[in-house]
C-alpha cells in the first residue's frame, strides 16, 4: 500500500492540493491522507473555506509520496523548523516528493531543490532561484523523483503525469476520462507569455506585497 | 455585495467544488460561502478529506449565485424535500444558478431543467434526459442564467465564463493568468470522444453500479 501524504495548513491555495488529490485518490493500491502541522481544521488563503487535516506530522513520518501545496500561508512555514525537518525526513525516503505552485518554496527552503530543475507559480521563479533550484518555466519539471508543478491549475497536470509514473498510462488515462479532463479555457490568458501585459503587471505586483 | 453559496454534501467530488471556488472566490465584491443541509463537516466520495459546511440552508436563503457540485452523495439529495425547495427557491430569486458533473441530477430533480438545454458528466447525461432537461455534449451550457458544466474538472472552464459574466472578460482573464490556467493534459483522453473505447466502457460500467 502506497501511501500519499498532502501537507496543508492555514492560508493555502485550495486547488493546489485539491487537483492532485482528486486524480491520486483514485489510483489503485494507495491511501491518501491530509497532514497538517497539528491535525484540524485549516483555513485557506480566501478565509471562505475550511479543510481538515485528519492527522499531524508526527503520525505520517514516512510516506512514499509527499505532495506540498502553496498558498501565502506556507511563507511562514519557510523557517518552521520542525515543518522543514519532516519535508526533508519524508524526502530522504520517499519514492515521490512534489509541490504545486509556491509549495516548491517550501522544498526549496528545506533544502531539497539545491542545483535541481524545478519549477513554480510564474511570480515567483525569481524567489525560488534564490533557493537554490535551476528554474524553469514549465508546467511540470521532473527532476529525479522530485516533481515540481507551475501555479495553482498546475496541479492537475503534474498528478496525471505522477499518477501514470505511480501506475501506469492506462490507468492515468482512466483517471483523466473519469474527470472529464478535456480543458477548454473560456480565454488565452492563463501564462504570463499568453496574457497581456498589463495583467501580468497587475498580478505581480499583487503577489509581491504579500 | 453578491453572495455565492456552494452546496456542500457528504459523497462529494472535491473538485467538482473547489475548482469553481478558486475562480469565483477571486472576484471583485462578492462573498462566497460554503452551505450543507446542516452546517459542519462533510466528507467527500473518497473517504479522504473533509470539508466544512459554514452555514446550513435555513441561514442562507437567498444568493444570487448558487454552484451545485456532483458526487453519489447527491443520489440521496435527489429525494430530500428540503435541500430541493431550498434549490428551488434559490433559483426563483437567483441570478445564476449553476452546476458542474451530477450536481445537474440536483437541478434536474428539483425541476429547474425542464425543457432547458444543460450537460452533466458524460456517463449521466441520459439520466439527465430522464429528468428532463435537453442534453448537450457541450463542455459549458448556458441557458439564461442557468450554467451547467460537464464533469468534475469542467466546473474550473464554467466557472471563468460565469466570472466572465458577473465582472468582465479583464477580471476573468486576470483570474485565469492568477491561477496559471494554461492547461497541458499528459493524455488526450479527457472526453468519451477521444479516449479508447475500452476506457469509456470501464468507467460507464462503474458508473452504473453506483
Amino acid at each position: 500500500m502506497m501511501r500519499i501524504a498532502i501537507l496543508i495548513f492555514d492560508g493555502l491555495t485550495a486547488l493546489d492540493a485539491i487537483g492532485p488529490y482528486e486524480i491520486l485518490s483514485r489510483l489503485p493500491e494507495t491511501e491518501l491522507r491530509f497532514v497538517g502541522r497539528e491535525a484540524g481544521p485549516k483555513r485557506t488563503d480566501t478565509g471562505a473555506l475550511g479543510i481538515h487535516a485528519d492527522l499531524a506530522l508526527a503520525e505520517l513520518p514516512d510516506p512514499e509520496v509527499l505532495v506540498v501545496p502553496g498558498g501565502e500561508g506556507n511563507r511562514s512555514l519557510m523557517t518552521d523548523d520542525e515543518v522543514l525537518g519532516w519535508v526533508r525526513d519524508v524526502h530522504d525516503r520517499s519514492t515521490w516528493t512534489t509541490s504545486v505552485c509556491t509549495g516548491a518554496l517550501i522544498l526549496g527552503a528545506a533544502g531539497i531543490l539545491d542545483g535541481k530543475r524545478a519549477t513554480t507559480h510564474w511570480a515567483y521563479l525569481d524567489r525560488l532561484r534564490e533557493l537554490g533550484a535551476e528554474t524553469a518555466s514549465e508546467r511540470v519539471v521532473e527532476h529525479g523523483k522530485v516533481v515540481t508543478a507551475a501555479g495553482v491549475s498546475a496541479g492537475i497536470d503534474m498528478a496525471l503525469t505522477l499518477a501514470s509514473r505511480i501506475a501506469g498510462e492506462r490507468v492515468a488515462q482512466s483517471i483523466q476520462l473519469g474527470i472529464e479532463y478535456d480543458p477548454e479555457p473560456p480565454f488565452d490568458t492563463g501564462s504570463p507569455h499568453k496574457a497581456p501585459q498589463e495583467l501580468v503587471d497587475l498580478i505581480r505586483s499583487s503577489e509581491r506585497t504579500e
